[in-house]
């Protein structure tokens, strides 16, 4: 319970940071995250759908943020070609730069705030512990 | 960046598992920590702000949960006898009932989602190296 304890409050404390650096941008966590799904998949375009799974948001939730990444001219939404029940998300070149400007201020904290703090062995515990952990209930 | 994902993904799973099982009892991850944090002081009763204080969340996200607490009648507020300021949060009976019944559930959801799945030596290495993160950022 020690453990379940320390990773809540990390959490917790690790989001905090990450929130107030990127309110700074005027971005949530999540539409961070939808930009940075983005830009790694092919040709910056997504279903709304595996974005939902990608991020393990609801797609309420994850609607809501899309619509505020329109209104902002990072995102566009089409309708998907091969499938027409589909919505696609997509990177606009705003969006692209946005996501170049504010990534480098975002890495930095994740690794103020997280990385910097764990020992190698640590940060080796966790992403093999808590990749299994994800990997199980994902699945 | 692995142990990053790692760490973002187990977060957001192992919330989403917690979440399912305590919406099944009607009270969110939020209202049952109120309970526990309660359960746990002298007398069942702390200030809203040192709620707020343990569990890494805003005053106005917190009153939200505690109002719908009172509602469900398993908390009440009082205002603090030694400070005209201070409002106080106070777990009822029937709150302290309602943990008794529905932490079983929580802790056995912990228990299968997160600790079973860790080696021992994981487990040590997440409380060690988060707790630190969790002190630093807190502090």
């Amino acid at each position: 319970m020690r453990m379940w304890h320390a990773f809540l409050a990390a959490g917790a404390l690790v989001g905090r940071e990450i929130d107030q650096q990127l309110k700074g941008e005027g971005l949530s966590h999540t539409q961070y995250e939808v930009l940075v799904r983005l830009a790694d998949s092919v040709a910056g375009r997504l279903r709304m759908s595996e974005l939902a799974d990608a991020l393990y948001t609801s797609k309420s939730g994850l609607s809501y943020q899309v619509t505020q990444l329109e209104k902002a001219g990072l995102v566009r939404r089409e309708t998907c070609p091969t499938d027409v029940r589909g919505i696609v998300a997509v990177l606009t070149e705003q969006g692209r730069t946005r996501l170049r400007e504010v990534a480098p201020g975002h890495v930095a904290t994740v690794r103020r705030a997280l990385i910097d703090v764990l020992t190698p062995a640590q940060s080796r515990a966790i992403a093999e512990g808590l990749g299994e952990v994800g990997r199980r209930l994902a699945g």
